[in-house]
């Protein structure tokens, strides 16, 4: 029998938290009515959707009437960066963006090319931090909006979002945050920040995957990517995933209340983790610098490919970038993107941790990835 | 303390089966791996996901890798609606659908009458089927695409669809049927229809809300109306929603099983409803006809206001025709769509049955509402 794997690819996917799906329970048995109907089961899954809204509103620093649930932060996205482009002046058709976002934003960026969009994708330096002068010199009375990440998922490079919205603002343009991988691990005030639009991802927050959520600030209305009913007060349409909004809202609760915590604990251990790895594994290299998430390490190993690496390291579970390239054997294109030589960029190992992890796992994992790299990292 | 109202709204929502939720749970808890990455809680994912495709697949007489999951039905119309009509060629601008659609067809369509297709809505009899003559006359060279409900969501009238994609395929265009509301409850056969394309939702069929299905013939390419990775073979991006995939795996095969004798059961019990309301309440009629989903009655009460019939009746729970309009004091428009005066049309209340209704709750609920319809139907 082999051991489970030590988990480090909470960037990729959180556990649901014990108590969201405690919460979630009731929705999957007996509350089981349509939150559109009028009957006394469908006013129990309209209060406690509400009532998950408040929750969602109150992480990011919004008003509950501006959440808007979707079936996922890459629908959030889409509802975002389409629905803004789509209220656009006609003078106004280029989109700023950079070269290192989700497929969740860079694909509707593209199909907004193919419309007649132009897109500006402002680069980033070796940490993965974008050139802020060069997006502060690319926003301007042209801009259809701008889309930004706010945590690079692979990298963890966090954005310099407030200076971006304030010069968005000044250009009279909506400003898009991705926060699916930020959300519950730093701060997000979408309301100190000045954006427009954020997206949430319910998977990377210890609720279920399946569920999103999307920050649209008040007086806004952009067009849904879906057509239909008149659900979320006819901004999205769809028999509302009562369940999993509850357990997004609970998910989000729980956030609140740990985040800064969670925060201390994980930046210690991922702080443990490098040490141990850079110690062990001579050459080893960390990309992104100071400002990233708290539990986000990429690290590149000396004369490796990462995948081989990981695979010959069954004892733990973690991956080589995004996990929606898995199989990929190319380096990933955000490693590229800040600069890094193809076959360096071959090296790279994303360590992401959560809530879950220990010391101990954290120690095991140092001593398995440098045995495996010393063995010369072959499966 | 209230006793728990009859519910008579399956057609509305269903709850959970016990076994869904049962196959579910353990996605929710230990198998929570991103099904997109290589790590063995991965591969436990994907290999999830693929049973349940082909689960999915074997109710509707589909092959597995003709079946992409969605978050829900409405989604996957508009998938397969504006997919059809983004692959027609130029020559091809002419929809063809009926006056008796959801939301989640009729809005679609207009947004492609914005875009310059022409909608033709072919109407209903008295009974809500279809003028099969004008629609076949209406299916042509100009044809983009035919888009037909199986069964009517409100009362449950049944449409010719292998009639309908005989001649579509006639005419070389595609043809798309939701069968959100008829699935589980009549036998859906896509191959022996010869369609390309059918709507599922999970939340019709004791699967949970928020996951549904597209059924796409093989051989067939339109894209998504999410932009994002590469997940579901690059047809549907967002990462998978892996415990409802595998509870809507779940409850298509449990349909598959308990089809045949749910609907002789739920039929019996349907016809008791109809003997038992008839003979109470003087001038009731029913509607729908001969061919409808056996779990389905949409009767007029005379003299009577539906929405206040049913406030006045808190022994059960049911609704006036579909609960995306909840809270409408407005006839319903598919009652109208067949030919019924406004006045009598308000009297319209739809009864559905499931699989937890019993001989004991049909008498009940006749006792009740026609109690309430002599005490004048007023809360």
């Amino acid at each position: 029998m082999t051991a489970t794997p030590i988990y480090l690819d909470y960037n990729g996917t959180t556990p649901v938290d014990p108590a969201v799906l405690e919460a979630m329970l009731p929705f999957l048995r007996e509350h089981y009515g349509n939150a559109s109907s009028a009957t006394p089961l469908g006013r129990v899954a309209r209060s406690a959707i509400e009532a998950a809204r408040a929750e969602v509103a109150a992480l990011i620093g919004a008003r509950p009437g501006e959440i808007v649930f979707t079936g996922g932060g890459t629908e959030a996205s889409n509802h975002a960066i389409r629905g803004f482009a789509a209220i656009a002046p006609a003078a106004r058709r280029r989109i700023v963006t950079t070269t290192v976002e989700h497929p969740a934003t860079e694909m509707p960026c593209r199909r907004l090319e193919r419309e007649g969009f132009a897109v500006a994708r402002i680069g980033v330096d070796g940490d993965g931090r974008l050139d802020l002068a060069a997006a502060l010199a690319a926003i301007g009375e042209a801009t259809a909006l701008v889309t930004v990440i706010h945590a690079q998922n692979e990298i963890g490079t966090l954005q310099p979002v407030a200076e971006l919205a304030a010069a968005t603002r000044a250009a009279g343009a909506p400003i898009h945050v991705d926060a699916s991988q930020s959300l519950g691990k730093v701060p997000v005030d979408v309301s100190a920040w000045g954006i427009d639009a954020l997206t949430i991802a319910g998977h990377k927050l210890y609720a279920p995957k399946g569920i999103g959520a999307l920050y649209l600030r008040e007086g806004l209305s952009v067009p849904s990517v879906i057509d239909g009913a008149g659900q979320e007060g006819g901004r999205r349409p769809g028999t509302e995933n009562v369940p999993f909004i509850v357990g997004l809202g609970r998910a989000c609760r729980i956030a609140t209340e740990r985040l800064a915590q969670d925060a201390r604990r994980l930046e210690t251990l991922r702080e443990r983790l490098w040490q141990g790895l850079s110690a062990a594994v001579p050459g080893l290299r960390r990309l992104g610098g100071a400002q990233t998430l708290p539990n986000t390490l990429n690290v590149l190993f000396p004369d490796a490919v990462g995948n081989d690496l990981l695979a010959a390291t069954p004892a733990i579970a973690a991956s080589t970038g995004s996990a929606c390239h898995a199989g990929d054997s190319k380096p990933s294109a955000i490693v590229l993107a800040l600069g890094i030589p193809a076959q360096e960029a071959l090296g790279a190992v994303r360590l992401t941790l959560g809530r879950a992890t220990t010391e101990a796992e954290i120690d095991a994992a140092v001593a398995a990835l440098a045995t495996a790299h010393r063995a010369g990292g072959r499966a």
